[in-house]
């Protein structure tokens, strides 16, 4: 048991020893400042894009998931790789929905911007055999899908009868944006959710990973007033600086950025903290929780933002 | 039926007559093109509030949910009458949470902008009785309910076992924030949802109404670095020109805004186009819709935007 967790632990048997019916079980806020080193994870650096939009406020982090859309995440990586972001932009902002990013010329192909080694279109990745996985379930139900859970830090739907599993669109998740065929994504067009989780497209677009710091600002942006809430003017789109993968960076510029583990003891006391609510403030003690207000924390040691 | 049906009508048993087995069943766009004067409602007065943030921007409107929570909108609508939020301010935006305005000193009883003929605090109205509602159920289930539905344009969760009903935390939905104690709050402090549903807060707040028009002004405020996503500063804070009570304006400034009813034949055909998504874009038909994904919606004419 990490060294950390003891004065807890010690405060706890001493609670019990005075007070057996009333040892309060912990808040959230008290599991996770009680947490050790082990209870969280660094992404993998192949695995973490820096999207930087505005000059002077923390790049924003995304990570992405290979267990689940394999071919979207190298192409991403190759995308970042040839800088294929660096001078894009937001061109999408749908309120309670989305905020989409890429080649405003996209479909112009006189004007697109040209790709190295990246791929236009890639085959969907809409779910995954669930053979393989270790999904941490959760046991509240679901509208949606007949289980959920929770896999290396991401909410997860899944079915045994059709034998698969897929990322679920909750709060700060990315997809690949794609056309009228599934076929039709790449991962050069990517969306983050930004509103009330749409459900309703999971399984209808392939999901690529999780943005762990700064939704707030692609979730601030002013809301385009177009069709699905397409920027009408060049000036309107939020212009993205730069996006790398964190493996391209010297070592001691990678984002020092840490995600709870989802497959420990820490972890289920947290969520049974969410779901109860044991601060006094709440009167009435829901004792259920939906999927993805199951916030996954993420904490970013304050030397590594500029 | 309303003549505006007619035309759709006609084509449909058309189709019928051609391709009996490929009538498609209509969108939930082309259930809205073709819904009748009956099919919307016009908020009463008294129920409507329009606020305004910026000066050439759509006002926001809300509307009360007297149904619901009696003393507060009693409450609202007197702190309206007095012009009580006219120069007070957003002082809370909360990243997938709530934007929440109000007066910056009222914790300060030296400081505290007076009020006439308001209450400072009010009972709890976190429930009603189920009895004397006239719920549209919906079939799909929920999380955190044994039942939901929609009640004269809101969405509604309950429990026969309880026999109460109660609004749920969905996006938009207005509430009346509060300190500690249940019957702290007023609705001098609101919030509006601006992320994922935090369905936890039912029946722990008093919510009182919607935002019908201009929750993308709220959500795409910048967020509030203070703890809980308080504003630090004065300037920071979005300031509110006026509150007013549409019952107040001259008639021809009333908003003419419009809702969608949610207990006609027409609502029960939208919710199901919504819940099986019958867009060709759409290859996984999810056949399932949860509570807070179901649109309410609304129509303002242009004319009354200023």
């Amino acid at each position: 048991m990490p060294a950390r967790l003891l004065p807890a632990l010690a405060l706890t048997l001493l609670a019990v020893t005075l007070h057996p019916a009333q040892a309060a079980p912990r808040t959230s806020a008290e599991i996770l400042a009680a947490s050790s080193a082990a209870d969280w994870r660094r992404p993998d650096p192949d695995n973490l894009l820096r999207m930087q939009l505005h000059a002077g406020r923390p790049p924003i982090l995304i990570e992405l998931a290979p267990a689940f859309a394999p071919k979207h995440v190298a192409n991403i990586r190759a995308l970042a790789r040839e800088h294929y972001f660096d001078g894009l932009a937001v061109v999408r902002e749908q309120d309670n929905y989305v905020a989409q990013w890429g080649d405003p010329d996209a479909e112009d192909a006189g004007k697109q911007k040209p790709m190295k080694s990246a791929l236009r279109s890639l085959p969907a990745e809409f779910a995954r055999a669930i053979a393989g996985l270790a999904i941490t379930p959760l046991k509240d139900g679901d509208v949606y899908a007949p289980a959920v859970g929770h896999v290396q830090g991401f909410p997860v739907a899944s079915s045994r009868r059709l034998g698969k599993a897929w990322l679920a669109h909750c709060y700060a998740m990315v997809g690949a944006g794609r056309g009228d065929t599934a076929d039709s994504g790449s991962g050069a067009e990517l969306y983050a959710v930004i509103g009330h989780a749409p459900r309703h497209l999971d399984r209808n677009v392939t999901l690529v990973g999780r943005v762990l710091q700064g939704i707030d600002q692609l979730a601030s942006l002013p809301r385009g007033t177009g069709p699905l809430g397409f920027y009408e003017t060049a000036a309107e789109r939020a212009p993205i600086q730069t996006v790398r993968l964190a493996s391209e960076l010297p070592a001691d510029q990678r984002p020092a950025v840490e995600v709870l583990r989802t497959d420990t003891a820490t972890w289920s006391e947290y969520v049974e903290a969410r779901r109860t609510r044991r601060e006094d403030w709440f009167i009435e003690k829901t004792g259920r929780i939906e999927l993805c207000n199951v916030p996954i924390p993420v904490r970013v040691p304050k030397s590594t933002e500029p």
